[in-house]
């Protein structure tokens, strides 16, 4: 066993040489150590106008969704940098997710039986792609509280959850019942507690060929998942479809958007009507009706009717197909962004205990400004004003939320503060803290959809421009232009204190339960390996570790048609020694980062000798961490 | 049809408004057209220090392997922002390269028979993974020619192309007989021509599992590749296994080192030797030796045979363990980089034809300076400096070429400029246009394979750090940070001109072949699609067009069971509208460029309604942008 083997947890050069960061500005000197030059640095916080220096840290942490590329993206601000890519609904030719055991376990074990039915059918264990719109971090007490981010797939209609320790997905689950999950939004008080999610199309709510052209009879879902346990506490049928979503600070009342609810399943009919609404539902009396026993049960989910006329819900009409849905830092109001109508409409929270005891349901509306064309999204600074994305008009709007107020009781006052040229198209837009209590009116980030021509020109398909503006000084200024590939839908942006990654991973995690069970069944010390293959029949198991540069075994011998399952534990603890096992024309590759498991499982069925090797840089000798399969001909 | 169904070349907001872009500042008004602010901008040229404000373009297109990944990526240089990831040895989910018709093509028909029959019986296609090392343009007399980008898989032994035009992966191929293709360099001149590439590790040649002991007798193979045919010309068995590869500026000799000259399978036997070597392959010779049939066919390649003491061949003693190989711009030099020895070894090409007519091999070494611990990779400024990566030192050495062959011959000169030190552990490294005769020594990049505590902790797998430092100055200033997925393994970097990328496709193109044949049989215009769908027995043919906000049918009708292909031809042609298809719950998620068609094919086995929508955002109506595939039950 190598001498750098050791357990525990691992250090960090910024810790020995500057110790911990708290903003101290400490000038470098230079150390030799081990081999490496290292280089103390300043520690001190980032730069401003959309820059960070060489060696400085980001303020904070931007978690990005990528759309149709179904990853999570971590993304430093305000360097715009990207930090991080998580694997989540897509397949990982670098990490492995979606080829190892681990991450199959978590990728298949909430699919519907259907699913893995039609899936199979076509050659898959699982889905390969997913539509990942919306990332929203766990709160406590209305604000972040740095356990998890939850998020969307829209294509497979699924919810998935990263743990912030690792910044890897945990949990994956088909929501039945619903069709193409669109808005999420995790519950902001007490805590997160229940995640709400948006089954946007309106499809028969048994959707079994039999009953495809009864279109006035297909639902929208409206699903609330247990964050804790990523299990479907319930669902709520609503009238219309529903878009995007959010909720108060007091832990009522969750709301969406209807931007189709004329039910139509074409352009016309969508668009027909001047009016559409929000549904707003009541939670309280929600998890009353569920204890009551008041809902059916579909694909093991309990099901309430929530259409217009329940109890369970209010319907307030909005013009016209409205999108965005954003409740302000000061838990008093929601904004809803009117898409097809140029105005944002302003529903003040405490006035709906008044709509559900039978008022009229517009009542609740306090104010209605026009803004301008194609309002989507709408973000805040906690200091009193909006900034509300006009897709139509390329511009960021900044405005007064109280005078919006007034001008709609009869005042004569202007909103508008002022308005700033985004480029091109903004869709989703967001504020450092924007959607918590802690609002801090630093940054704000607008999501562009087309970048046309602000880059150097790619080709055909170009990438979107993620424009970050400063608005800590009230000028609203386009301070960098960031190019991203498909798709930044959405993103929040999280203050780097709240956020506490670990180095190494612990020996004791449950991502590789399964390994550690067969471990012990076949007499195996994961981190020891074993020196020899464990046969049991055609399956054959090889167990490894990883200690720079080389693997445990730098051979091992297996015939052609067995099962073989290799385990790689990587023993290094050093922080960043991140080792990867790459098996050469078998399709095989994963990542095993400090301290971690991970396996994977195939049919060795090409004789021959086959060189496996680390490809994860590690080590001077990097090149030389490889070894043999040989595989005996049948 | 819609209105905007128009065809030719897109249209430019920098066309129209500022004219060509050739640095000219031009100070932008405002004009609204067609609902959407248009702001014309200062198209001049990029900053300086790394930074490039909102708006302006970069200078270089820098084109980045990704390694593990799979990817190509373009990034712009200076401002070192991600502008396009192209898909090649991995899936993507946005693009839904691996799953389309057209990608799986392409990703398919390249692969050996007996590959296609091993990953058959993993339920697969073809690999899913790749390990992309090095990426490289076609050359055309010495300099870069803007018509291709070539790289290898190490992991699954396949080379690729990109093309330059559309941006987009053409070509995969696997190379028979060798193993882990690595070093990869296209011919300089007069052009390429050959494409070169290092089978990394050795193998028995006939890999059938018959002779695994022999150790002795596995070989590794270098291989040269028609980039115009993308067929293999040659192989040449070679002693030692093959790390990187170069060639010189006269189209005579290719080069590449040998890590483990010992031909040994384990890390002793792999560093005992204190010498290994290069190999030089002489093109001439080689050419002349296969027109006269010297050589054995095997899976259908030409392999000669240049195990040491060949005439086609010659070796090169370099101590110890060398790894990169970098041909100087004035086309007289090659750097051999030491790795486990201090030094850099100095090649002169015109000195190899006396080598190959019995000189002594090392009397073609012309210098070896010192330079630090474990040189790796040399870029060069085109101005007599070259710039060496220190892996053990995490440094950039900047050396004078001249003094280093002045101190050789006896002469009391310090070669050594200057030092610098990178964050952390640099790998390869690469000037702006560095690699070619009109290398402009402006900018360095450092690939650094640890970033450990350069950013903000994202848990147990960390960000690399790529570094640009400013070289125009001789002061090697690192000037940014830039934290990179895994893993920016190499890069090119390429002046904006040379690159032109077209902004719509062009309807004849190849890419849609099968599609276009299928259509014309079907009596179908794609780009009018079809009212109903085609039925041939169980096989089902959808042919739609979309035009933003709405796809050609917004329903279709097919029977559980059905084997059904969609085409999707996206009709409009304005810059940067590109749509996509996306079918829920189905797994089915592709891109469709202007003017491209794209298509996929499944089995339609759940019965019931089933929404496609447009995944790429594209209108104030995209959401809108949907329609019903509805399956009767079986």
């Amino acid at each position: 066993m190598s001498e750098n083997k050791t357990k525990g947890k691992g250090i960090s050069r910024r810790d020995i040489l500057t110790g911990p960061v708290k903003g101290a500005a400490v000038v470098g000197t230079m150390a030799a150590v081990g081999g490496g030059a290292l280089m103390s640095e300043r520690a001190a916080a980032s730069g401003t106008e959309g820059s960070v220096a060489p060696g400085k840290l980001d303020d904070y942490y931007g978690f990005w969704s990528s759309g149709q590329a179904g990853e999570l993206r971590i993304i430093g601000v305000p360097s715009m940098r990207e930090l991080m890519r998580v694997p989540v609904f897509n397949r990982c030719s670098a990490t492995g997710w979606g080829d190892t055991n681990e991450s199959k376990k978590i990728l298949t074990e909430g699919l519907m039986p259907e699913s893995k039915e039609f899936l199979a059918k076509r050659g898959m264990e699982t889905y390969h792609n997913g539509d990942l719109h919306h990332p929203h971090m766990s709160f406590t007490d209305g604000t972040y509280d740095g356990r998890y981010i939850f998020m969307n797939d829209k294509a497979n209609t699924r919810v998935a959850r990263v743990r912030c320790d690792v910044m890897k997905c945990d949990k994956i689950i088909e929501i039945p019942n619903a069709s193409d999950i669109h808005g999420l939004r995790p519950q902001k008080f007490p805590r997160t507690g229940y995640v709400f999610a948006n089954g946007e199309h309106r499809v028969p709510l048994v959707n079994d060929g039999t009953n495809m052209d009864d279109i006035e009879n297909y639902v929208s879902i409206f699903s609330a998942i247990d964050g804790d346990t990523m299990e479907i506490a319930w669902q709520i049928i609503v009238t219309g479809n529903l878009d995007n979503t959010d909720c108060d600070y007091q832990g009522k009342y969750a709301m969406s958007t209807s931007y189709n609810s004329e039910g139509a399943v074409d352009l016309e009919g969508m668009t027909s009507s001047e009016m559409d609404h929000v549904v707003v539902f009541n939670i309280a009396r929600i998890e009353a009706a569920v204890a009551a026993g008041e809902y059916k049960t579909y694909n093991g989910v309990k099901v309430l009717d929530g259409k217009k006329g329940s109890k369970l819900t209010a319907y307030i009409p909005i013009p016209n197909s409205p999108h965005g849905v954003n409740s302000s830092p000061d838990g008093k109001y929601v904004m809803i962004n009117g898409k097809l109508s140029p105005t944002v409409s302003i529903i003040q929270w405490d006035k709906l205990e008044a709509v559900f005891n039978g008022a009229d349901p517009r009542s609740a509306v306090v104010g209605e400004p026009q803004l301008g064309l194609g309002p989507l999204h709408t973000a805040f600074d906690g200091k009193g004003h909006a900034y509300t994305t006009l897709f139509l008009d390329s511009q960021m709007v900044m405005w007064d939320i109280d005078k919006a107020i007034q001008l709609y009781s009869g005042k004569k006052v202007d909103p508008i503060i002022k308005k700033t040229d985004v480029m091109y198209q903004p869709g989703h837009n967001h504020t450092s803290m924007g959607e918590t209590k802690e609002a801090d009116g630093k940054w704000l980030i607008s999501l562009n959809k087309f970048s046309k021509d602000r880059f150097l020109n790619v080709g055909p398909l170009k990438p979107e421009n993620d424009q970050l503006l400063d608005i800590s000084d009230g000028n609203l200024k386009v301070v960098h232009d960031g190019p991203t590939f498909a798709e930044p839908h959405d993103c929040i942006i999280v203050r780097r204190d709240i956020v506490n990654p670990v180095n190494v991973w612990d020996r004791n995690d449950v991502t590789w339960e399964d390994a550690t069970k067969q471990a012990k069944a076949d007499g195996v010390d994961l981190e020891e390996g074993s020196e020899k293959v464990i046969r049991d029949g055609k399956k054959v198991r090889v167990y490894m570790y990883s200690s720079a540069p080389t693997f445990s075994l730098n051979q091992f011998k297996v015939k052609q048609g067995d099962e073989v399952t290799i385990y790689i534990t990587n023993t290094d603890d050093v922080d960043d020694l991140t080792h990867g096992f790459t098996l050469g024309n078998h399709g095989i590759a994963f990542e095993v980062a400090p301290q971690a498991t991970a396996s994977v499982t195939f049919t060795a069925d090409r004789p021959g000798v086959h060189w496996y090797y680390c490809q994860w840089f590690c080590h001077a000798l990097h090149m030389e961490m490889r070894g043999r399969m040989l595989v005996e001909p049948a």
